[in-house]
């Protein structure tokens, strides 16, 4: 079964997605299998971080957009903006797609995991991103 | 249901199997579920990326490949080429495995999304990819 | 089917763990399905790299470490210590869960793959990796 989120992402960063994630499990009521994710998109992708202390997140990102700066002089794939190709590479660095356990109706997350969508383009967008549930017990 | 796609590489770069996954998803005749793919090396990895402008995918190629250069000084793992140690840790940055939704019989990929084989290594290879199919309606 | 794997890790660098997701995988007699591993923790991840020679995980592990250096100035979030942050983003650039086709009641692996859990983190840890299985048989 898959069910479609849309995320309004507001410029670069982590956007917290746990709950709506959660939600579309306990609707379907898979008592045990598995749920993936999957970001409709090449200039944002998925990660599964510490959802405890912001400052964890605002560090990860800062450290992404200093590994892959805007304005490389080597880049050619320039006319979508500044952002457009290290939102690219970003994706490829991170994660287009999840999977995590169903564990008695609901997802086995970690104390400190959350899962993000990761907006990297500076504007305004609305992502698409697919949540795909599959039962052990069908 | 597995299936073993043959893919041959004919050195560094991003190689499309957008439409031989497509081919296996459709005869499969699955309407609603989950396709996984897994490449079966350590030297070569996937990606989903931008399936429009090929600028996309050379610049992404030639940022993959200054941040790992070869003949790092610091490399011991070098007795089978200069390639081969770069080749892993491409892989480790990138994925061995993607899963995509399938929704009324098809990859559910976003309208500018291309799956794509990324060779890391110079000579030419056959590489394999299982394409691995669950259905939601067993 | 989830099966949690508690692992011992005593310090950063990969750590084998094929053979205890083989043996899962064999006690429950899966003919041919899906195999997904997702750890537990924002601070290890996973990844399929080659078994053979020792010095391609350990050239792995140094370049890693090189590219993401402790004590890095602009990191804010620092009072878990040095190796915190570091560990976070080595995360977020590698695996958090991986996917593994099941044919013929076992994994699916290429000659040269082997599964790890890679620990970020200095002191020892005990970490949790979930093993989820479905069968297409079901």
């Amino acid at each position: 079964m898959n069910t479609e989120l849309s995320i309004h992402t507001n410029g670069q960063g982590l956007h917290e997605i746990t709950s709506e994630v959660r939600q579309v499990v306990q609707d379907v009521k898979i008592a045990d299998g598995l749920c993936t994710l999957f970001v409709r998109h090449t200039s944002a992708s998925l990660t599964i971080q510490e959802n405890a202390d912001p400052s964890a997140r605002h560090d990860l990102e800062q450290w992404l957009c200093r590994l892959v700066p805007e304005n490389d002089p080597e880049f050619t794939h320039t006319h979508e903006g500044p952002d457009d190709m290290p939102s690219h590479i970003k994706s490829a660095l991170t994660a287009t797609t999840l999977s995590i356990p169903i564990m008695n109706g609901s997802l086995a997350l970690g104390t400190w995991q959350g899962i993000y969508l990761w907006e990297h383009r500076s504007d305004t967008h609305n992502r698409r991103v697919l949540v795909n549930l599959l039962s052990s017990n069908q």
